[in-house]
């Protein structure tokens, strides 16, 4: 069959070939893992009418209220702590990791540290100058790695410039890895039977809102669009084992629109605002928002707002669901968190 | 903005909601990773015309030699190991550890060690009886990972079904994983800015191949088919990180053939003779066939051959490149075996 239909010709002979057999090394010249290279998003271009009209009169999508979801959640978790502290007199413990004066880090650290207090979780917090030895840091974690009141330890990123992230992060014990950054926790999520200690809190959330409002994912098409290691990817990882059909949009796919709408659900994590516009939407789509940001409104207390990837309202006209932002993904994250590190302790007390 | 647009509605008033609001739970009714399902896949449909015409007269593909590309990295390889001992006085050394009678594992054992000897690598072979104790394998594994003059540990699959496979292939010492299947390494794959101490060596042919022929992979969209630990999902990973645009296609994937054909670059590596048809493939796609599924053929000497996933003959028609099978990823996935023994030898010996 084969010397029928075949000509079979080594690459010399290959027309689309770019590079000859002499270059042939036992290593080629672009390394096997991939070049290195940053994910530049261009600014998505302005007004560009919804389907070649206007805007429409009626929304039609559904806002998925991620807040209300995320409460519910965490009154399931303010339950079982009260009934672990009623049952073996112990509740979870996490220990929050603050390094410098970054005021979103700040806020975050507050947020969490104050939703921990309002389900019974115990909360520590280290609190180190913007300019401390990496050293210390270190041994703040290994202090926790070795108490056994914290079952999850939180590093607030991103560090300062002069510390090496991996190194800070590896540094946290596994069991406690409550963020599941870790990449055995990584790796766990990828591979098939394979189960991760802890789901990264972010994915988790997203993954949950769907579940919770009943969008079935299996056998869907699915969008992420972004590839960071906290959000895009094991959100990509996650929906696959859900048995979605998962392609992964980034800042060099060339026609991400297309793709996007192509999609039933559409999980944006870029960190650019409005970049998808409502005619990236497959009418009917399902979205989730995790996209937090900052927009000058001089007419907000601070002077800005926080606004998602997802022009919103060109979205709610196509999408069947959206969540908004915020009040959408940002909820889950805490809510998620504190699941994760309930789990921990249970799973440290062997409680059930 | 949010007030004009959004009816904020909590998940009970959702038209498409399936489960209702008193099903929340600290956990979700659907296990947060994902329902586990076999990944099971109808066998293709008989002969269905190209494009409604019977086959064309004349095939359009290039093959891609494997073969001669395998064998100029095995050349490169076998100077280096000879670079190593004149230079050293050490050689890289491969333990293979074969439990049971199964007749391709140990045809497949036997290319690795004599490919091992035509590039001058030791290989050591450790042979199992089918049903000799998990712990004899666990202890042979021990011995290598303390074997200084071992590089490389190969643990051939599948093991038998009394064996914890999870278990076993953790036993083995990460520096020596040349197989690249423990999910610390699959984690670092996956990870950007994390590097993976080996690639698992069959997707790491496969963007070889890619890669030595001149394929440009980046901004490309990709299909990969099939979402194994060994092989689909480590690649897609890998296209990932030479930033493709890929779509990961299972057997709950409801049209394959649709996202298939949208694909610049097509994998599979399902094991489902003749799955990808002609028409599946855009045309002047690039196809790498991993498949090897065995046929029955009276004509040849064995009673059977072996073909891979994609209908041959009709993607030559189609594609602008396609692997044979065999002749195509096959000899690249012992090459690459092989260079990854060499690469943990070098770092085991600081040589350069």
């Amino acid at each position: 069959m084969q010397t029928l239909f075949s000509r079979k010709v080594g690459p010399k002979a290959l027309p689309w070939v770019l590079k000859s057999l002499k270059d042939y090394q036992t290593t080629s010249p672009t390394p096997i893992l991939g070049p290195d290279l940053p994910d530049i998003w261009k600014p998505p271009a302005l007004y560009r009418p919804l389907f070649g009209t206007d805007l429409l009169d009626q929304p039609v999508a559904t806002v998925i209220d991620g807040k209300s979801i995320a409460e519910e959640i965490r009154s399931g978790i303010s339950d079982e702590v009260r009934r672990m502290k009623d049952t073996i007199g112990m509740v979870p413990g996490l220990a929050v990791v603050l390094v410098g004066q970054r005021k979103d880090s700040q806020a975050y650290v507050r947020n969490k540290i104050k939703a921990c207090q309002e389900v019974g979780i115990t909360s520590i917090m280290a609190e180190f100058p913007q300019d401390c030895a990496e050293n210390e840091v270190l041994c703040a974690i290994s202090k926790f790695n070795g108490d056994p009141s914290v079952h999850g330890i939180l590093v607030q990123l991103p560090l300062p410039q002069h510390m090496d992230e991996e190194k800070v992060l590896n540094t946290v014990n596994l069991e406690k890895d409550v963020d599941g950054f870790h990449p055995l926790n990584m790796g766990n999520l990828a591979m098939r039977g394979r189960d991760p200690l802890f789901i990264p809190c972010t994915p988790k959330g997203c993954i949950e809102l769907l579940l919770r409002s009943g969008v079935e994912i299996m056998g869907k098409r699915a969008a992420v669009i972004g590839r960071s290691n906290i959000v895009g990817i094991p959100t990509s990882l996650l929906l696959q084992r859900h048995h979605a059909t998962v392609s992964i949009i980034h800042a060099f796919t060339r026609n991400p629109e297309e793709i996007t709408r192509e999609a039933d659900i559409v999980i944006s994590a870029v960190g650019v605002a409005n970049l998808v516009r409502g005619y990236w939407l497959k009418p009917g789509a399902v979205v989730i928002d995790v996209g937090t940001n900052p927009i000058e409104d001089l007419s907000s207390e601070h002077g800005y707002r926080l606004i998602g990837d997802v022009c919103y309202e060109e979205a709610l006209q196509v999408a069947s669901a959206i969540t908004p932002v915020p009040g959408g993904v940002g909820p889950m994250t805490i809510a998620m968190l504190l699941s994760n590190t309930l789990d921990s302790a249970k799973r440290a007390y062997r409680f059930s």
